[in-house]
């Protein structure tokens, strides 16, 4: 299945990913996912939001156990994040097969649309859309750097945007959702295990810093008559690190955006992204407090104006404890169980139904990267894994 | 004139012009030039580097007085920088004319090229080429964002770059040069003037400070796992600012470019560009150089790996002095006598042929952006100093 989905939406350059929402990409790798579940036999259905299943079993009995991730990446993301939970997810279903078990509730796989958020800003768009944590409207407004609205590209694309939004129907139908993904950090590899099982997705956002100066000729506009944006900007990305270092947290600016972005023009607008993410709520409060204190400081300073806007915030998501137990038992009691500072679907959908995640060793920690990196063994790991949960849980 | 020049390349958005070398404004512009040159039955030529020019006399006679400016712009720049110098050769042709004036030297106006830089990243193209400041192998290497060459974007704009390099003919017919520009600080509104003479152009110079560090997953990445460049760029942007407050010179980090840009990934590679200037090459160095020294201090402690790239460098200029003396004498001797951190083509000249320049006050001293100004009064004011300098240099 690798060898298939390898080339896809990979940069020659950086040797790293852009499969970017309902882009060229973005489309091979829906063809790959539909060619997956045909030459298994599987019903396979591309939802009102531009999720996608293939489903063993009859949709509509109810019950079913769910499994897989995304296929779309970040700019010049590595291979494993998100495709590994949908290959892994085919691969057990083969290995299910092989071992000859009878599944007494309905199985599917599934791919969710938009799961960076890499074009359009907000992360987990397709499974925001069906648990109904975010409304059609506000999908209307989202849009790319281009200008290109989310409808828009869905159209471009083939699909059919007009009934994009909550879907309790589809939802219904969802015994447990269980999400493989390769793990984002070092944990593993500290604790020496080739998989382990989330207990909790950190609370996280995303603040959007507007700081408004003043455009200017950088070799005639004496230094006391700037009002110059980008020196606010980098005193709060400074600001932020300290702040995170202080509350035991995660702050990054990422992202920035420069007008007029000109060698020789002082800048009218720096646009910086903090994303900034904590074990529990109040660590998280205190770095924001800080970091927009600090910024405030340095605007006033600065003759700059600043506006900070929350473009998204996902508060902590505990998983439920009944399945991560049974899921910890079929794997016999030994997996370590981690806690993630990063956003997946699992942790959206579980306000609606009880989720799990798996996650599988890198070596590295290395993520959101083409340096990004699995072990074979360890992914073979994570498929026998995945096949335990699915046999316990759709076939006893 | 400005009637019809106001138009072209004014982006609806920001009010400012957008003005690149060889795009459809930049052509509309030239239209606009030759169309101006024709209605005055003036000889119209445009030479090998894309250089402007329009005569009245024999071309080839030699001592020509010549005085023109440039019509591209920055990005979302102001309406005066550029175009005012060449709107107020044509109009002090006109008052000239209406004097009833002889010429006794030949007279030309010119457009230079590409003066800016904001496409291809080096100002002055066409004057440097001219003047052989620039080789034809240089310039065939000039790349714009989206990777077109210098030599396409002449050949896409119908131009043919085949010919491009030193043109010592053209130079030699040159006897004197004067530019008329908006000032681009606020000396003559602090003197009370409406018009200046420059006395030399600060050195100055771009460099390009590439910081790489480990693009990474910016929820699961421990801090102390980081190599963050952006925090490096951050830590140099507010030394720059420093540096230059301490020799009373100028520096700037107007643009940067981030790789990936991805809100959720730490980036790989942030490139910064610094423009700095100072009114001696000694403060200058000072400034570059403790610049360096605290942006390697951090990049030490970040991990991250930094290289410094000079990308541009003009040494300073000063202007002839028996020109800038008879310009002066021709003025009643009153008219005050600046320097300048801004770039010109008069800069580049200099080197070559005898040059000086005008300046029409600028009330706010904004530059490089959509709120440059010149009172009208002044604009006139310009125009008759002009006309006056003209009459002197080339009807007695």
């Amino acid at each position: 299945m690798w060898t298939e989905l390898a080339p896809i939406g990979r940069d020659q350059g950086s040797g790293g990913y852009r499969r970017y929402a309902w882009t060229g990409a973005d489309a091979d790798c829906r063809t790959w996912f539909q060619e997956q579940a045909q030459a298994r036999g599987l019903h396979y259905e591309s939802d009102h939001n531009g999720n996608q299943w293939a489903w063993l079993g009859d949709p509509t009995a109810g019950d079913a156990v769910v499994t897989g991730s995304h296929l779309d990446s970040v700019p010049d993301g590595g291979a494993f994040d998100g495709p590994l939970g949908v290959v892994s997810a085919f691969a057990a279903l083969d290995e299910l097969r092989s071992r000859g078990v009878e599944f007494t509730r309905p199985l599917a796989i599934t791919n969710f649309g938009d799961e960076e958020g890499a074009r359009f800003g907000l992360a987990c768009v397709g499974s925001r859309l069906t648990a109904g944590l975010l409304s059609r409207e506000q999908a209307y407004a989202l849009t790319d750097a281009d200008g290109i609205s989310l409808p828009q590209a869905m159209e471009n694309a083939g699909y059919d945007p007009e009934h994009i939004g909550p879907d309790r129907e589809r939802l219904a139908r969802v015994g447990a959702y269980v999400e493989l993904h390769v793990e984002q950090g070092r944990a593993l590899d500290l604790t020496g295990d080739a998989v382990g099982i989330a207990s909790a997705i950190w609370p996280h956002g995303r603040w959007r810093f507007d700081f408004r100066g003043e455009a200017n000729h950088a070799g005639t506009t004496r230094l006391i008559d700037r009002r110059d944006p980008m020196l606010t900007y980098a005193e709060t990305v400074l600001a932020a690190r300290r702040a995170a270092e202080l509350a035991g947290a995660v702050a990054t600016f990422g992202k920035v955006s420069v007008e007029p972005n000109g060698v020789n023009a002082i800048p009218s607008l720096v646009r910086g992204w903090l994303d900034s993410r904590a074990a529990d709520q109040s660590a998280l409060d205190t770095v924001l407090a800080e970091v927009e204190r600090a910024a405030r400081e340095r605007a006033e300073r600065d003759g700059v104006d600043l506006t900070v806007v929350q473009e998204s915030f996902t508060p902590v998501v505990e998983f439920e404890h009944a399945l991560r137990d049974e899921i910890n038992r079929l794997l016999g009691g030994q997996a370590p169980i981690l806690g993630t500072g990063a956003g997946h679907d699992a942790g959206i959908l579980s306000a609606a139904v009880p989720t799990a995640m798996l996650f599988v060793r890198n070596p590295t920690g290395v993520s959101h990267s083409p340096a990004e990196n699995a072990a074979e063994d360890d992914c073979t790991a994570g498929v026998l894994a995945l096949a335990d949960v699915l046999e316990g849980l759709a076939c006893r």
